[in-house]
């Protein structure tokens, strides 16, 4: 559970009466996940200390691993290169990976020079894998057995591995030339009569990924046939490695965010606690990329001004034109990308959603048009003027549909993230089409206006 | 993997030439994730028999606990009462819970009493704990050991219970009262030495959760812990039940889909395909309130009308001032509701997150500002519109930085969703704040300007 408060005190105190044996019991106590907050109010002489604990408890890598990505700095400030790459080497691919590109650019040659052959070779050959893909989320680290073993036999393997294997939920039916022929459950082989061979107990044709598939196609493989781990093979089935669900809840974390970050034009690096100024530096870009479409809007209007020095009073509703249009294409965009990002939609069945969307924007912008004319009438004593308002709300609430529909579907058919940038592009052309409409018919019939 | 296409053709050929057998092999080799898109597109007639094949197969329970909500109606009412209670009755208590509520208001009575009597009597105390709550997502089928069992002991016993425990991930040690004293993940009880006692391989202390906890809390216990599956116990340590990994998943991706759509204004049943009048009545309240919102700002433009009329350029500046604010007001309040759901921000330290938000305002209010500024004065030819207008949206992006941060940490302080209306309300305060702005430093300066 949660830290304590007072267990850093305790902590320092024992740390710095050197009680080195009562500060491991302690340590050997608190979970890893939960070392975060602990670490992070410690001194970089005590950091060292407590890392070096960890690591006579083989417990320092597990704890890197689950550090929250601000802390790495300054813990990885305290430790040598040496002791550092030793935590390093423990750990599995798919988190060396990511860790090594924690460690600061000047340290981080020298750091993973001292890396064991092996690892260093792995770790190059996991970096070939493209970005976000299932070869740089997948750990080598899996059970193979052969189809003849029986259920005792296999069970017999897994006890002789002994520590390595807690990770072991699945277990793998490999050929002789590393192929992959069929997943055993644990749970299934621990259930099966001890004398059942493998073969009769694994799952045939098991679903499997390619390494360069996207970690969301991962992700949504799991989560739909409810997996705990899903094997990555080879284009000839070579079994290559493994994506266990603790790494697919980390994925689906994060592509959610991902999904909502992009929807708003911020880029993941932009947390609650990061320092003000990389907020800044990250959102900055798409600001100026945001000021350049308020100004196509405000450049609509500039279009219109003759008719609003006729009519001052219709700059007062182009709020309204622009807030329900922005509101509509936004909640049309979440709807849409949502559904993409969840594998509900495909392109082949975009055209229908983009339809029903459309059609959905014609009646909301019926009804919130309707109210909004007859205040508008109310207001200013001119049904004219309500009846503009209504017009325009229509239009504009259809464009916000059909927009918020079809902006991330026709990004998805180009490749592109559905997501990123949609909702800059969408609220720009729903504001700068609201004011087209509404100034537009505006003056078409100024005379009964003014 | 995904069906293939001539899948439906073939089981309907099957189907209507009555070769059943052929067509319950075809079945049998479809995952049940599977089959939603086959039966969407069957008659009546040829689900029920699809049904009661699957039924043969001990399958049906699996396949309607798969198939997307919207096609449960259609599967639901070419079923008799009977086989329907049939199916209900092998889902374990969470998936029983949920279909019940899918049920036809008109046949669920029905349909519930002819369940067997413990599993209503089950149901009936599941729908005691709150919605969204750890109670509600547990399952109450897991397998419980006596601390005195050896590993091959306990291991015989899971055998015993055979087809039974295809969910048994971890074991849990149960005292004489049904108090729960640890848990043995089934790995560890594998590969441990077959004389071993429970006592020595169990995990002490286990994280559990109370039944009340609210589901979200859940998953992120076993994400943080990256556990495979969680037990529910009561205040005084019994065990009441398990919550697994996959239930967990599917708590993580509506929470985020939630949270996505509660920040649009939407609600969870609005989804790509739902049909376009149940979008409306759900979108429809959400944009009335909008509309009230846009109203305000409308109201602030109106209160300068005056100046307007003197100057009516500044009206072409009205959506840069608020497109800007708008997104701004957007990203932190994007950046801040993501952080509070995945528990970086608790509100002791809202006020830290407030303030750098603040901050961030000022530095890209000043940015923009500038180059908006600029932009104004090129364009018009008067500076004093360019200083006008850099003042402005220094102070909305100031704002809008305090209110998308605010806003939310105000409503979670408040024990409400922080993600609930806050787009709305930010988006409509930082507009009507951007217009008092602009109008009001414009109507000072109002000689200087025209």
């Amino acid at each position: 559970m949660a830290t304590p408060i007072g267990t850093t005190r305790v902590l320092r105190r024992l740390l710095t009466g050197g009680v080195y044996s009562r500060a491991e019991r302690l340590l050997e106590r608190i979970h890893p996940a939960d070392l975060g907050p602990l670490l992070a109010e410690l001194t970089p002489d005590e950091i060292r200390t407590v890392i070096d604990l960890l690591f006579k408890q083989r417990r320092a890598a597990a704890t890197l691993r689950e550090l929250p990505h601000e802390l790495l700095p300054q813990v990885m400030d305290a430790v040598t290169d040496q002791r550092l790459a030793d935590v390093l080497a423990r750990l599995e691919i798919d988190d060396l990976l990511e860790l090594a590109e924690s460690v600061p650019e000047e340290r981080r040659e020298g750091v993973l020079a001292l890396l064991p052959a092996d690892k260093l070779d792995e770790l190059h050959k996991s970096e070939l894998y493209p970005e976000q893909s299932a070869g740089r989320v997948m750990t080598t680290n899996f059970v193979g057995l052969d189809e003849k073993m029986t259920a005792q036999e296999a069970i017999d393997s897994i006890r002789g591995a002994g520590d390595a294997s807690e990770s072991v939920l699945y277990l793998y039916v490999i050929d002789d030339v590393g192929r992959l022929r069929g997943v055993v459950p644990i749970r299934r082989l621990v259930s099966a009569p001890y004398d059942r061979p493998c073969a009769d107990l694994m799952i045939r044709e098991p679903i499997s990924v390619r390494p360069e598939a996207d970690q969301e196609e991962v992700a949504q493989l799991v989560a739909r046939y409810d997996l705990l781990a899903i094997p990555v093979t080879d284009v000839d089935d070579t079994m290559l490695g493994v994506i266990t669900v603790d790494d697919v809840i980390d994925v689906i974390t994060e592509e959610a965010t991902e999904d909502m970050y992009h929807l708003a034009g911020l880029s993941e690096e932009d947390r609650v606690f990061s320092s003000a100024s990389q907020s800044v530096k990250k959102r900055l870009p798409w600001m100026m990329l945001n000021l350049a479409t308020v100004f196509l809007a405000a450049w609509v209007v500039g279009l219109f001004e003759k008719t609003l020095e006729q009519l001052v009073t219709l700059a007062i509703f182009l709020p309204v034109v622009a807030g329900m249009g922005g509101n509509g294409g936004i909640q049309t965009l979440t709807v849409t990308t949502r559904g993409i990002a969840l594998g509900e939609i495909e392109f082949s069945t975009g055209l229908r959603a983009v339809g029903k969307e459309l059609s959905v924007g014609l009646v909301i912008g019926a009804c919130v048009g309707a109210l909004a004319g007859v205040i508008a009438f109310l207001w200013k004593g001119n049904p004219y003027l309500g009846g503009v308002l209504f017009c325009a709300l229509v239009a504009t609430m259809m464009v916000a549909g059909l927009l918020g529909a079809a902006v991330p579907l026709a990004l998805k058919a180009l490749r592109q993230d559905p997501a990123l940038g949609s909702g800059v592009i969408v609220t720009a052309l729903t504001d700068a089409f609201g004011f087209l409409a509404f100034l537009g018919i505006a003056t078409l019939l100024l005379d009964r206006l003014t």
